[in-house]
């Protein structure tokens, strides 16, 4: 078992032989995470607004229109991207169409990848325990923000590299994840704040949303993404 | 004081209002300060063989000829990139002509930053305090091998980040880098001899080279580059 890190999507080749988990900490796959853990049935990944309300219109008619754009809720629909909106009275038996930044670039240049998870500190431990059951060569694709790294997200594939790496072939980038991870776990918290995403963030009102996106194995969900369409795996 | 580090020279922007730090642990930068620390009175980076041959007999007639190719002495020259060929007795007083794979090719990056100076392991306070001295936005600029990611330079920017960094301003990367430090520093030689560049240069019997480049502030200089030739500042 091989582990790579891509630090930006465009770190990324694709790689038909490889499964990939995409990483967006700040806030998509921990939304989505939230989402699957309080009954969201299917989640459909959309590139643009206007891809997002097409899908409505044309596939999805009962589904729930989610996003954002520089953090805020896109205009008209029923959802941001903020985890705490991902509550179960809301999102149960759903299907929610999603478009942001970030995640949503990441899995689409994952999507011919043979297999393709979303994780976050939320859910580490699942997602790691299905690696591991799958024993296959795996790259954490982190999001970024705006196509630049983003050290919550490379945290995020740090811990994953140190969940799951103990037997695999480390690639510089995972030996380096890993070594980030555990220079600052202590103080997770504090390192994500006074980054570049983190001070955007709680500028704009979502502090409270750092820190429960740091939060670890609060959920044993596994996302997916398969056809276009991410379910639980 | 802003820090920022790019981890490849591609992630580099030429700015001329940043002073730039090239890292090249192996082992370019390393051998550049042992070079000085024996006498060497200035270094001249050349990009190709042919360019090296040709300022030896145009501008330097009495220089010696130095540099790697995959690692090895390239066939007519004096000098390789082992840090132990620089020795007193070989470089004290000389000129150096010096092409290797990666710390060339970042010099020339940075060449029209306001000021380019070159740091490993074996100099970093040296580097720290003369940046602390000048006061100005660092951007440390780490040389990867073949123009990907190398976890020993961006390690030895994290310690330079963490030396030079107590009142600065981080960037993402340069946070990252100096987590990634705390996460390996009491195992460094561990973590390099896993690293893909520290195998290649173990298997081509150069195990001693990797222990000597991450040696901590063993020499007290600071290269810098200026007009194509490297000094000491």
């Amino acid at each position: 078992m091989q582990i790579d890190v891509c630090f930006t999507p465009d770190d990324y080749l694709a790689s038909s032989a490889s499964v990939v988990v995409v990483i967006d900490v700040l806030r998509a796959t921990t939304s989505i995470a939230t989402a699957f853990a309080n009954g969201c049935r299917k989640l459909v990944p959309a590139a643009t607004v206007a891809e997002a309300v097409a899908l409505k219109q044309d596939r999805f008619p009962d589904a729930l229109l989610a996003g954002e754009r520089k953090g805020l809720i896109i205009p008209g629909f029923q959802l941001g991207n903020s985890p705490f909106e991902y509550v179960r009275n809301i999102v149960d038996g759903k299907t929610i169409i999603m478009t942001t930044t970030n995640g949503t670039r990441a899995l689409n240049f994952a999507r011919n990848a043979a297999a393709v998870f979303t994780a976050g500190f939320v859910n580490a431990t699942a997602v790691c325990e299905c690696l591991a059951n799958m024993g296959r060569d795996v790259v954490f694709l982190c999001a970024g923000t705006e196509g630049r790294f983003s050290i919550e997200d490379v945290l995020c594939a740090g811990l994953l590299v140190r969940c799951c790496g103990l037997s695999a072939t480390l690639s510089d980038k995972a030996l380096a994840a890993r070594a980030m991870y555990e220079g600052v776990r202590s103080e997770l918290l504090e390192t994500v704040m006074a980054s570049s995403h983190g001070r955007y963030l709680r500028e704009i009102g979502f502090a409270d949303d750092v820190a429960f996106c740091l939060r670890h194995d609060i959920f044993a969900v596994v996302p997916q993404y398969c056809d276009g369409i991410i379910t639980i795996a």
